[in-house]
């Protein structure tokens, strides 16, 4: 069987790993310790640095093909491990989109894709222009943000001169009043196959993905279908092979914006364990080793709700699995294995809801679940 | 979190594996090599014999609770652990009906659950006793067999002969024309808790499992409701504490005859993966770390057949992959890692069917599948 390799031992690669035993593919993974969430369920791990070009090319020497569980790889390792002949999905040239947002704005805007404006800024005066009198403006670091982190929303351009004290790279964008977020989820393999995923509701608090909602309720056909269409056309002009997810808003005139680009299982996507027949993770399997992609419907009749489980500040979040799996036999709880601090990602809960079911109520379900096994209440957030 | 232990490293244990990565469980294996098929894919594999007590003593020491992905772990063994203390689920007690049939018939008789008749024979003339003129018989070795290993179907007492000569603890049960065989799966947790999968049907040839259909087509609920009742009953008797698999023959008068028993994940059950709330292997481990089990149901309206892989004379089973996942984005296939064998299970297939779907049409396209994958052609076996 070929050996797939992913560097980043996050929970991306934890649930990659139970995709692949499902598949029968092997699975390495690149950990910078042996405590990370993958780390501790994989049978082939090696620990590394993803920022060392002699960690990452001595575990790709031992992988058909290498991947990842996030975007953080520096450039020219991705580079030179091309150069040398490594099958690395999605390439160098495809990541860079994720880890320059100012680059990722300007070919997306060549392509006529639909983005918010935005700007390169460097100092006071080139935000006050971009602002035009009108605040908010959103700033953000051109690299390096994840979960909110590396955006701020500023009222006033003393907050600015907060952002630019910190001399990264930054940009503005315009501040949009979106009705709602939507992801939408494609698959690309090396042959040029796509695959897209229904098109789903995100919500947000704090920059940090709570819920999703599969597929995004009253969307309308037409708009759900523009949202596939662009999710694959831009991972075909990008380049993408394996996952991309492209989260996307939902203007107050039903337009839609794209907002951040990731070409990796995403968290827009957990639903798809139990909501579609191929879950996200055998897709990115599937597409990394250029093997033709699964089916992304979720049964008929069916739809999914996905909340994230934060850290809360008690250790032992096992302890209240009781309570939540007798209160509610569908709910499917996934711990990533990893230590419980207050706010961090550590599992998600999933709940399949049927034709007799209504959103609304399972949605109450599921942060019911997800509460509960925060703050040991059902009425916790 | 907890830390269950697997003893034996075939394919149930490394489904188990999967299903503990997504509900956080701790798992680890006590596999017989480093090569066997859960081996390769666990993270904390411990290699050594179920036939040792050292080897299993010291396995259990690691572990909060030891259960099984065979019945072959000597009965002394699973005495000595218990009055240890070490928490065996299933335990001794329930486990001995494994592994003697005469013990099984003879207590679920004195329970009242339809069996074939029976009876212990350690000569010709006991046969002949038993047949009373009226062939076949089948004659079964009392302890060890497993996929048809250790029965023989005997037309004459020239055949029984042949099987006598095994020099083996033997008993006869009478050959029941069955209409179709049916397998009833439950779980029973150490509080008590029960759940009960729908009743599928199973089609063996040569005593191997090749194909499931969940749920059986065109049972009766009488009949499927009477069949879910005897497993939770015969749990319940018994002690079982995990899952429970009970082959069951549905006779040509539509009564229904228990065949054999396992405890523990069971082919007739890999259709769960994909087509039920919770897994099989989630339910086990559930049950065995004594929480509420999971919905067995089905999403509404979907129905799930498995087709069993076997190997055929090309090790190399992945290149076939791309012909099956290209003709069929629906099918899910699941590869052991095993050695290909020439009739060994080294994988499954699994098609969910949704209310538009045939029963008849997807059996033929999981059939295809597992048949393309093994020979290299749709049209094989």
């Amino acid at each position: 069987m070929p050996v797939v390799g992913m560097v980043g031992g996050g929970q991306l690669a934890r649930m990659t790993a139970a995709a692949a035993i499902g598949l029968g593919a092997t699975f390495r993974v690149l950990s910078e310790s042996e405590n990370e969430s993958a780390a501790l369920v994989t049978h082939d791990v090696t620990v590394g640095s993803h920022r060392s070009l002699s960690d990452v090319s001595a575990f790709a020497a031992q992988c058909d093909v290498i991947t990842f569980d996030h975007e953080h790889v520096p450039g020219p390792i991705l580079a030179k491990l091309e150069s040398d002949g490594v099958l690395v999905r999605p390439g160098g040239g495809a990541l860079k989109y994720t880890q320059d947002k100012l680059a990722m704005r300007e070919r997306l805007s060549a392509l006529g894709v639909p983005c918010p404006r935005f700007a390169p800024v460097a100092s006071l005066a080139d935000v006050a222009a971009f602002a035009g009198g009108e605040w908010p403006v959103v700033v953000k670091a051109v690299s390096g943000g994840y979960d909110g982190k590396g955006v701020w929303i500023c009222e006033s351009t003393e907050e600015v001169e907060e952002v630019l004290a910190l001399g990264i790279p930054l940009m503005a964008e315009e501040f949009v009043p979106f009705r709602r977020e939507l992801a939408a989820l494609v698959a690309r393999s090396p042959s040029g196959q796509g695959a897209a995923y229904p098109i789903v509701q995100t919500v947000q608090v704090d920059g940090i993905c709570r819920e999703v909602i599969a597929p995004a309720p009253g969307l309308s056909q037409d708009t759900a279908v523009e949202a596939e269409a662009m999710a694959l056309k831009i991972a075909a002009e990008l380049g993408v092979t394996g996952l991309l997810a492209v989260e996307l808003f939902e203007t107050s005139r039903g337009g839609l914006l794209v907002n951040e680009l990731a070409m990796r299982p995403h968290n827009s996507g957990h639903w798809t364990i139990e909501g579609a027949r191929t879950s996200q993770f055998e897709q990115h399997l599937r597409a990394v080793l250029d093997l033709p992609l699964g089916s992304c419907a979720p049964p008929e009749g069916t739809f999914t709700v996905m909340a994230n489980l934060l850290g809360g500040t008690d250790p032992d979040v096992f302890d209240r699995y009781i309570h939540v799996m007798a209160a509610d036999p569908a709910v499917k709880v996934h711990f990533y294995g990893k230590e419980v601090r207050l706010g961090r990602k550590i599992g998600h809960v999933t709940i399949v809801g049927g034709p007799e079911d209504d959103v609304a109520e399972v949605r109450d379900r599921a942060r019911r679940a997800a509460s509960y096994l925060r703050w040991g209440t059902e009425d916790g957030d």
